[in-house]
């Protein structure tokens, strides 16, 4: 395997462009004559660009900026009405993607099960999810090990049927006809597990009420 | 959140069984009729003991529950012929489940992406999967943090078209009618990462030729 260091100290690979081309053809597959192989390749690497400005961890960038580009492109699809959907798009947005919208996104996820597909993002990523927010929602049975703070896109909010923002002030877009709520909590960031479990209980019970009201029983 | 430590200094959750029936609910959502919440709450609670023999995280153990409960569950569906699929389903098993048979199902579910269901499973689990493991698939664009080994099961074997065995020996249950291969295949446990990149290159030749036999253009 050829590998160089750049300036950084970041071991970059040679063949990065080759994991990218590869996870273009995967999705072109997946989303089968859904979307021409040009656009899904513009998507994919201008998410890498995307994580790649944020991103610590250089070496997992490929597979995440697949995940990223398979969630936008789904967006994507929803928004331009080229795909009937007889799901619940749901998008959280905080300011970092590492806190609130992430455990948002948990809870929606296991709450909503198959009836909902969730997104999550930020309008200033941080590297990764805080210690202490991996913790707190293990503790109630819901592993987020694996999600990644990712940039808040324009296509993930058009293709939304409800967006959900928690302070991000002037930086989250607003589309008309679309179900908008913004939640007032606080800042889990640099927060202890205690204060950390008290904005979980308090984004559970929210999550609960929005999706009383998005699918009634 | 109450708490309390056992004798091992693991911190154990009051509210275990609690998360484990809140699971099987999910789970008895997800397969609808196809299963009753008797048979679900059995499997659940029978993965969370088999998983807690092994495992060193406690606190993430309801969630990976969770998990491989759904994975046992569907190839129960698909073992009782309950349920028509079509999809492969293909289960590796080699002795740990944290390298070979970790690294075969990653690439399995990269390149065969929605066509196939891939489950893995260890003959004698290990904890985790190995740091230069995780690296490695990382190298070439596959993400495998998530993945967590477990132990074999009878109806992932009898759920599946597919086994293929890397040095389990008389571990691996055999049932007439499936296609099994057994790979000899160096063990990647305690070697270094340059080691375990030539058992990664090799896994990958394998699996693109098994899956070309299985599911020919």
């Amino acid at each position: 395997m050829n590998q160089k260091t750049n300036l950084e100290g970041f071991v970059i690979l040679d063949d990065t462009r080759g994991l990218l081309m590869k996870a273009a053809e995967r999705l072109h597959r997946h989303f089968k004559d859904q979307l021409n192989l040009e656009t899904i390749e513009k998507y994919v690497f201008e998410s890498y660009e995307l994580l790649d400005a944020k991103s610590e961890v250089k070496i997992y960038l490929p597979s995440l900026t697949e995940r990223f580009a398979k969630d936008r492109l789904s967006a994507l699809l929803k928004s331009d009405n080229l795909q009937v959907s007889d799901t619940l798009d749901v998008l959280f947005v905080c300011v970092h993607n590492s806190g609130r919208s992430q455990m948002a996104a948990g809870f929606m996820s296991q709450l909503g099960g198959d009836r909902v597909v969730v997104r999550s993002a930020g309008s200033a990523p941080r590297e990764s999810i805080s210690h202490e927010v991996i913790e707190a929602m293990a503790e109630v049975g819901i592993d987020i090990r694996q999600e990644f703070p990712k940039p808040l896109t324009d296509e993930v909010v058009r293709g939304s049927d409800a967006v959900i923002t928690m302070g991000c002030g002037d930086a989250c877009p607003i589309y008309p006809g679309k179900r908008y709520e913004d939640w007032v909590l606080e800042d889990p960031a640099d927060q202890s597990i205690e204060a950390v479990r008290v904005i979980r209980d308090e984004i559970k019970k929210r999550v609960e009420t929005l999706l009383s009201e998005l699918l009634p029983a």
